[in-house]
């Protein structure tokens, strides 16, 4: 495993990593089709953050303990989205508590959030709603600017909602506390022909700099057959050099102008 | 974990199940984003068998031949997606194999597929395009009438491009080959209201049917917040008689019409 990076590594390496935890059976089910995974995973990458690992679970209680610790021992970072709601199949902030071992109640804080917008809105205080003010005892608070219920950081845990906008706002509202790492650059080369004839040469370009990842990703134009390839490394100036001498081999053999 | 279910006991209780792993850094770097988890999920369910955990990794042997083999044994197909073209980047064959611990090479039924489209092209026969013809030793090909290259199912793994339209005929393809388990059933209850004021009758109703998982789930349509409930069960008469006696509770509080 070449990815087991832990906060402590990380100070030396100046690399920052990241797994996202997507919780709901509506997910593994398909009647809803995920929209979080790829949003986080740039805004990751925008920020200097690799995500190295993404799982969905069931809304089970075992399940999503175990992918917690799991995975916040493996990365700097883990983004779960999902279950905070007010409604009985909302079980993350608890099960985030237990991986913790931590203790969980209504939270003040959390309170003096939602309370205005309730009371401006007439909206009854259920036991349900007070539910989503619940929060595991040390965790900090995510601001949620659109619904006020919040979600929050404890450790190394984000914990966020599962609705697409809601979820977005919650991740720009953490994103100034989070480390950031040594940004991934990249450069890509989209080229007119299928990957199968330039997989040999990519290959060997490739050994050439083992510090730039080369990946070639195939897409269909029409019924064409057509290749991105991207080039990425956290060395801009290895990067340039790798792309150049690639965008030579390329010229050379009239496989792009 | 209640999600254990191999196939032994599969076979008592009726219930099939399946894993997900999405291969490729592109995914993880929020470059490419996904479209087959949801996809398969919303086939599995159609043919009775429930996806229970998705992964997403990264192009690396170490982490993709450790999820197959942790998927494998937990659940009773595994899918995978990616990572099975002509480049240095396509791994995922060979960590199938490995996972295995069965040899790889060219294969010869993989090649009398391929060679026809091929030749008929005129496209030139490089060793990148005979890698797309290595398949694991005992190996079953998956049909890919695109573009030829085929997938295929090592034991209760089935390994599919990543490309969207050319999954998804290889999961048509693999499909009849697929042990069916129990349908879930489902109904669905849009509500015009947010669902913190349902939430407490929603949980009383559920812990009344506990083999019919009740999802509740948040949307907003403009600016209101609405919900979406849904009763979800392999007993269908039970199913129904759940969804009868909400909807009942729901119109005597006057929350649908």
């Amino acid at each position: 495993m070449n990815d087991t990076a832990n906060q402590s590594t990380d100070a030396a390496t100046g690399i920052v990593t990241a797994a996202i935890i997507v919780i709901g059976d509506e997910i593994l089910s398909g009647r809803t089709k995920d929209k979080n995974i790829g949003y986080i995973a740039e805004h990751c990458t925008n920020i200097g953050i690799q995500v190295k690992e993404v799982r969905v679970v069931p809304d089970d209680e075992d399940i999503i303990v175990g992918a917690v610790n799991e995975l916040r021992a493996r990365f700097t970072y883990v983004f779960t989205t999902g279950g905070i709601g007010p409604t009985h199949d909302d079980i993350t902030a608890d099960c985030i508590a237990k991986a913790f071992g931590v203790s969980i109640d209504v939270d003040q804080r959390a309170l003096d959030l939602m309370m205005p917008a309730y009371k401006a809105r007439g909206v009854e205080i259920t036991p349900a709603r007070l539910r989503m003010a619940r929060i595991p005892d040390g965790a900090d608070l995510v601001e949620n600017s659109i619904s006020t219920a919040p979600g929050f950081m404890l450790d190394n845990v984000i914990t966020m909602a599962g609705i697409p906008n809601i979820m977005q706002v919650m991740l720009d509202a953490v994103t100034p506390r989070l480390r950031k790492g040594r940004m991934m650059h990249s450069q890509s080369i989209d080229l007119d022909h299928p990957e199968g004839g330039i997989a040999d040469m990519l290959k060997e370009h490739q050994a050439l700099y083992p510090d730039v990842a080369m990946g070639s990703y195939p897409t269909m134009r029409g019924n064409r057959p057509c290749t991105q390839l991207v080039l990425r490394s956290i060395d801009a100036s290895e990067l340039q050099e790798a792309y150049d001498g690639l965008m030579n081999k390329l010229q050379n053999q009239s496989l792009i102008a």
